[in-house]
């Protein structure tokens, strides 16, 4: 159905000839030069996902020849996407696209963004070892206890279990989930107000929902934090401004001063840098919410895991009629499952379930049962103890061996979750991690998480002031956060060793050289 | 940290003394007479979702002491309560929120609404028995082959499933998929352009958005179909004129005369009246869409289900490029696993991704896997073969009961699908719906499923203009949509001689008397 087209020599080529796995149907190899026009059609068919992560391609010869090009422009292309981090190419297994979660940033079609610009990421390329944060180990997966706990829930289930449900969810699994949030987090939940949602940003957006019909302008946002939720906010028409970061946590009582209808914070594990929030900035915290009528959304991503303090409880604890609180078996179990939940004040819970619309976005009814039986019946608060040791024994190693192979650098925000932040020397961040992605291991830096009004240089913190006529938020030095948990056992020690090799090379500060 | 408020007797009462399963914190029983104010809030927390389907309400005793109300006044409530179908009264069990579905029209919060008002389906009290249309036979889900396909998948699953997806889902489901709807269904589908959803509503909300960032400014409707569909449609900032319907189905050929950008049919088994889209019509909306680049969406809600013609095939066939297919599990399996997909031509898979966003209401990925090893080892066909022969057999004992019992009353749409369109004499509809509903059966009237341009009289049709100088489609007569495969096997001759019990009464028009 698609005509040839001609190139800019006047040589006729046909997308299709691609193959049916590349679909490269915007190929257009006019104008730019070829290497420039194939690497285009290659970002344009990762970045809408029609070459998914993991996809191998053909080889540069088989390519060229599909093109009738020469094989040196493929290769060349291919090269330079590898080294962008677009595509990986490991021994033997040729070249694939990376194995990175969905693209950060989906185009809105149609829709005009203000989503201001942040540095891309480096990507990986031939990643062997990935060091990347936001996963939990997934070979740990209790695969075994998962499905014994699936068939005593079907097998129990009530036949209107498998029809059209609650918006709010299974009852099974919000009558288990308020016991064991009081339990273990100290969240007041009573099952009314949790509504079952598919992970964190499935809540966020029902709640960016609520916010934008009660005619809330902005939710301040942490000067460090996931970037998509900041776009998913943006997208939701609210402004994001940043609130600055010292050693006491987000600066909450800088929230008057916002003009904000709502903050999202990460009050007992500050993402990614690591923190704890201060008594002080969370009592801050529900205080500017009772003040204003504001509202408090508590990400409470990886609250289960924590080593060397007591644990934090959550700040909805505080107040459960002004914060919003969101929790995720995507650090506990695996981020595959879709499961998260929020815990609402009344007033917001009725306003969700009218936001949630007609239903059909609840995780399936025989996940949320399963889910309810493994808490139950106590596999869950099981599988979390294990990982929490398993979690705690790869932090200490990632300490002891830093400090062996690279003295220089500190490891900070260690005490909880499962993500460390290594501190580099001043203006090292990108050439340390383009230095590990050629050693074949994949490492994200601070740079990615950061808000736009926060990545002036740290000598400018506090001094200038924003658009919005708000401060700086102070900027943070460079670093990496490291995703101790993400790979397996097995290559748990393969990662950390290429770690300390890069780590301890001179050019990167290192005073002794192993 | 609720203040107990004065009724208009100056009583002081506590909304938190309904008790916790309650929480009626809206109850204000000053004004327009206790009953009606106890009335509203009920009917208000059972529209908001926080008295969930099947919650069993205070006794009236208990209630009136908790209110100090007069028992009588807490009766009445629940009784008219019951009669509006909005709770359920059955021996032994108490009353109850009605199990139905999610509310029809959850408020839109803060955003003005311009969904036709539709007459409020009449609900049934005390329902012993459900002919409701739209579930499958909840009962015969085949909950050991499910686990023992979860097994299987499970145990095979690579690691990186339970990671972040795919935004289109898992491949493995997309592959099962794409060689399942080519075999059974005639779909032209290839894995790429499968989106893995959470059910039809999911994937059409998708699709409005990619029309509505497409400019698109109208999808037609058939002139009977699910109202919430065209209220989702609605919602997303396009106009919803109805095509006509009459005995070759919907009146494709008009498509030209409503400046649209879409239509939304059913094809293979119009919903809910039953017919199959004639062949001539199936190619008027295809040429349709060629000419003007417009988009044909097919629900294919039931396709598997035909009985004594031959499989319609999906009309996606005669053109992959400008059908989109939507598919589902709620009728195969049910609807609890939230499973669906749809099928996009190339380009409008693109902006479906798009449209996705940030991935987050994927179904999860062990009902993905699960799903494609059910479909792949034959369970999933074998199942649909069976649930086949047990409605077939359904369908006929409907007719055949109606037939020895009301033999006045003509069946109809009974050659696929899951329920059957009873054709009842004019102006008897609401009647027999309360009649039944005294009697302890729950059916829907045809009015329920009625577009609002298409309510006007019989004698009316295509007579009228509408606002859009459309002429007004074609009204049927009054009828019931009896869901024959709602009963459990073991309900379903008491549900079906309830049915006759009605139909056969002499002021429905039935000839003879049992």
């Amino acid at each position: 159905m698609k005509k040839p087209r001609a190139n800019s020599r006047g040589e006729t080529r046909s997308a299709e000839g691609l193959g049916a796995d590349l679909h490269l149907d915007r190929l257009d190899l006019q104008g730019h030069g070829l290497r420039a026009s194939l690497m285009d059609a290659l970002r344009e068919a990762v970045r809408t996902g029609r070459l998914a992560p993991g996809v191998r391609l053909p080889s540069s010869r088989t390519l060229a020849t599909d093109l009738s090009i020469a094989r040196n422009t493929v290769a060349d292309a291919y090269a330079e996407l590898v080294a962008e981090g677009w595509l990986t190419a490991q021994q033997g297994s040729g070249t694939r696209v990376a194995q990175r979660s969905a693209p950060r940033r989906a185009p809105a079609s149609g829709t005009a963004r203000v989503v201001p610009q942040r540095p891309t990421p480096i990507r990986t390329p031939g990643a062997i070892y990935s060091l990347l944060p936001g996963n939990p180990d997934l070979a740990s997966f209790p695969r075994t206890q998962w499905l014994a706990a699936a068939r005593r829930a079907l097998t129990a289930a009530p036949h209107e279990a498998l029809g059209y449900s609650d918006p709010r969810g299974r009852v099974e699994l919000r009558t288990a989930l308020a016991d064991y949030l009081a339990r273990a987090r100290g969240v007041y939940a009573d099952p009314d107000r949790i509504m079952i949602c598919a992970g964190f940003v499935h809540g966020l957006r029902m709640i960016g929902a609520v916010l934008s019909a009660r005619r809330v302008r902005a939710v301040a946002v942490e000067s460090y934090g996931a970037p998509q939720y900041q776009e998913l906010l943006t997208e939701a028409g609210l402004r994001t401004p940043a609130l600055p970061l010292d050693e006491g946590g987000t600066r909450t009582e800088d929230l008057a001063l916002r003009g904000v209808g709502a903050v999202l914070l990460t009050p007992a594990h500050q993402y990614p840098t690591g923190g704890a929030l201060r008594a002080d900035r969370r009592a801050a915290a529900v205080d500017w919410a009772r003040a204003t009528g504001g509202l408090v959304l508590e990400d409470d991503y990886d609250g289960e895991f924590r080593y060397d303090r007591q644990p934090v409880g959550a700040l909805q604890g505080l107040d459960p009629e002004r914060v919003v609180y969101f929790g995720t078996t995507s650090k506990s179990l695996a981020p595959g499952l879709r499961l998260g939940w929020m815990v609402s004040p009344r007033s917001v819970a009725q306003e969700a379930v009218a936001a949630k619309g007609h239903v059909d976005w609840a995780p399936g009814a025989l996940d949320q049962l399963t889910l309810a039986e493994f808490i139950t019946s106590g596999e869950y608060d099981r599988h979390v103890r294990a990982m929490r040791l398993r979690y705690r024994r790869r932090r200490d190693e990632l300490v002891a061996a830093i400090a062996e192979h690279a003295p220089a650098v500190r490891v900070s925000g260690i005490a909880a979750g499962l993500h460390a932040v290594v501190e580099l020397q001043p203006g090292t961040e990108r050439s340390v991690i383009s230095s590990a992605a050629s050693q074949g291991l994949a490492v994200e830096g601070l740079e990615s998480f950061t808000h736009p009004s926060a990545a002036a240089p740290a000598s400018d913190a506090g001094a200038g002031a924003g658009p919005d006529g708000e401060g700086a938020p102070a900027r943070r030095g460079d670093a990496l956060v490291v995703g101790y948990a993400t790979p397996s056992d097995s290559a748990w020690s393969g990662a950390l060793a290429a770690l300390c090799g890069v780590l301890s090379r001179p050019e990167f500060g290192s005073k002794i050289h192993p």
